[in-house]
C-alpha cells in the first residue's frame, strides 16, 4: 500500500476535468505524464511537476496505469489509436454510455489491456476536495481497481459497481437521469411563484428541505420492484395522487405557468390508474416506461 | 398560552385526514366538537371524548375556532351553506388551489369570520407525531394564526407564509410540483436499471445520497432569479449540460426505456441554449414556462 501512495500514472486529456485530475495526482506525489492533443494546456502541470508527453503513444508506454479523460468515447479511440495497449491497465474516466463503455472494454482486451470505465459524479471544483462528496462509479476489472485503489481515491472517492464495464455509466446515467427530474420539478416550483410576492431565497429552503424529505421515497420504490408487491407500505395510493394532480395541474393554469414538465408523469400515473392500479405507490409507471 | 393549550374547538369532516387531526387534538386535551356528512365516521372519536353535532351549523356554533378539512373547495361551501360564520375564526385545511383559496377567504370575510387557509405537508400517519416533519403551511389572518398558534401546533408543525390567503395552496403545490418531477426522475432513473443485474435495494441509497446531495442547486437558481443574473456561480453551464443530456437520452434508448419523462426539460434546456444562453445553467428555463 505504501508502494501504491507514489504509484507512477499517465493521463490522456488535460481539460477542465483532466487538469483537476492532474493537480490532485501532483498534490499527493504521483509522479505523472501527461498528454493533451493541445499542447499549450500542459504547459502549467510541467511547470507543478508533471511529465509532457510528445504523442499519445509515448504516455501511455511512460506508466503501466493510464487513465483517459478526453471528451467522448470517439475521442478515446482516436486518441489512441497509435498506443501499445499490452499489458495496460487502463482507467477510462471518459463520458460514455454503457453500450459504449463495452465495446470499449472489448477494444481494450484485445489489445492486450485490462479495462476499467468510471463515471465522474462531480464537477472539477471538486476533485481533490474529499470533503466536496465527490465520487467516481467504477465497474470492468475487480483485478485492475484492487490493484489502483489507493491511486484511484486520490482525485475523489469511489464506488466500485461490478465487473460489467457498462455499469459504471449506467450508474451515472440513471443519477443524473433522476437529477435532471428533479431539476425539473424544481424549476416549475419556481415558475409557479415567479409572478408573486414570494421571495425565492425564502422558498429556496423550504423547497431543498422537502425535496431532502422526500428523497427517501426511492426506498419504497426499490421494495416494491424487490417484492413485486407496488402496494407495499402505501399511504398516498395512485388514486389519491392522480386526485391530487388536478389541483397542480390547475394551479399551474391559473399561475400562467405551462405544465409541460409535470404531464408527462401525471399521464403515466392516469394510465397506471386506469389500468386498474389506484391501490398502488407510482412504481408501475416504470414498467409503462419499459419498451 | 396556558389557557389556549386547552382552547376549545370544532372540526369539520372525518375522513383519514380530518381524523388523525381530532385524535391528535384529543391526544392534547383539547375539548373537540366534530361534524362528519356521514355521521357513522364520528363514533370512534365518540368514543374518545369529542362532542358529535348533529349538523354541520350546530358544530359551528360550539366554537369561536373551526377547522374544516373536506374533500375539496366544494365541499367546504355545501357543508357550511346554513351555518353561521359571524366572529367565528375559520381555518381552512381543504385542499385548494390558491384562487380558490383567495375567493374562499372573501366568503368567509363576508360572513363575519377570519380566515386561514392551510395546505397539509403530511399524510395522516404523520399527523400528531412532530418527529415526523410533517408540517402546515399557513395563510391569511395573521390575527388569527397567532391568537390560535398553540392549538394549530398540535397536529403538524407551522410555517406561516404570508397574508395572501392563497399563499399557503401556492407554497404546497410548489413542493409537490417539485416532488412530481423528482418522483419522475427516479421512475426513469429505476427504469433504466431494471433488466440489469443491479439490486434495486443496492440502487437506492446512492440515488437518494446524489438527490439529497443535489437538493441544495435549488439556492443556486433563487440566486440567480434574486440577482436577475443567470450565470452567478455556474459550475456545469447549460452548453454542457445540454451535451450530457445527448448521453441520457442515448442511454434510454440503449436501455429500451421511453425517455418521455427527460425530454420535456432536454428541449427547454435547448431552446434556451439556442436564445444565445449557453453561459447559464438551468435558471432561464424558469422564464420559458411563464406564459
Ligand atoms: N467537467 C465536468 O464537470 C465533468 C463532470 C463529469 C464528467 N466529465 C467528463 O470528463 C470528460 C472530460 O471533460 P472536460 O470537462 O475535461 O472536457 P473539456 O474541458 O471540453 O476537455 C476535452 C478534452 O478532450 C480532448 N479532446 C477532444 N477531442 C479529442 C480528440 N479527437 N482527440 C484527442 N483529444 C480530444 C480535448 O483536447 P484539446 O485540449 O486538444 O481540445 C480536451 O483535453 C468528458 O467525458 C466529460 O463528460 C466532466
Ligand atoms: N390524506 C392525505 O394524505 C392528505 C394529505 C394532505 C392533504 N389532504 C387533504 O385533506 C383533505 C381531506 O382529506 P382526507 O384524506 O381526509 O379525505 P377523505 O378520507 O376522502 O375524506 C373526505 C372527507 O370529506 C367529506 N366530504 C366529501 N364531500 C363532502 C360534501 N359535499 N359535503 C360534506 N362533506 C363532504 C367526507 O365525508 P363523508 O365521510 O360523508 O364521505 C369526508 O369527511 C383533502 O382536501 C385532502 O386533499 C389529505
Amino acid at each position: 500500500m505504501t508502494d501504491n501512495t507514489f504509484e507512477k500514472l499517465t493521463l490522456l486529456g488535460l481539460g477542465a476535468m483532466g487538469t483537476a485530475l492532474a493537480r490532485a495526482w501532483l498534490a499527493a506525489g504521483h509522479p505523472l505524464t501527461v498528454w493533451n492533443r493541445t499542447p499549450s494546456r500542459a504547459e502549467p502541470l510541467a511547470a507543478a511537476g508533471a511529465t509532457v508527453a510528445e504523442t499519445a503513444a509515448e504516455a501511455v508506454a511512460a506508466s503501466d496505469l493510464v487513465v483517459v479523460c478526453l471528451l467522448d468515447d470517439a475521442s478515446v479511440g482516436a486518441a489512441m489509436a497509435d498506443a501499445d495497449l499490452t499489458d495496460k491497465d487502463l482507467v477510462n474516466l471518459t463520458t460514455s454510455t454503457p453500450a459504449q463503455a463495452r465495446v470499449r472494454a472489448e477494444w481494450a482486451e484485445k489489445r492486450g489491456a485490462r479495462f476499467l470505465d468510471g463515471g465522474i459524479m462531480a464537477v472539477p471544483p471538486m476533485i481533490g476536495a474529499p470533503e466536496s462528496g465527490g465520487y467516481v462509479f467504477y465497474s470492468g476489472s475487480r483485478a485492475l481497481f484492487d490493484a489502483h485503489r489507493s491511486a484511484l481515491a486520490i482525485p475523489a472517492g469511489t464506488s466500485y459497481v461490478g465487473e460489467d464495464p457498462g455499469f459504471a455509466a449506467l450508474h451515472d446515467v440513471a443519477l443524473l437521469s433522476a437529477m435532471t427530474g428533479m431539476f425539473a420539478g424544481v424549476s416549475h416550483a419556481f415558475a409557479l411563484i415567479r409572478k408573486e410576492d414570494i421571495a425565492p431565497a425564502n422558498f429556496a429552503p423550504l423547497l431543498v428541505n422537502w425535496l431532502t424529505a422526500m428523497a427517501p421515497y426511492a426506498y419504497g420504490t426499490a421494495d416494491h420492484l424487490e417484492s413485486g408487491d407496488y402496494t407495499k407500505g402505501v399511504v398516498s395510493n395512485l388514486a389519491m395522487m392522480t386526485e391530487g394532480n388536478t389541483t397542480l395541474l390547475r394551479t399551474a393554469d391559473e399561475q400562467g405557468v405551462s405544465a409541460e414538465l409535470l404531464t408527462p408523469f401525471t399521464t403515466l400515473m392516469e394510465r397506471r390508474l386506469a389500468d386498474g392500479h389506484g391501490d398502488e405507490g407510482t412504481t408501475g409507471v416504470i414498467d409503462l416506461l419499459i419498451r
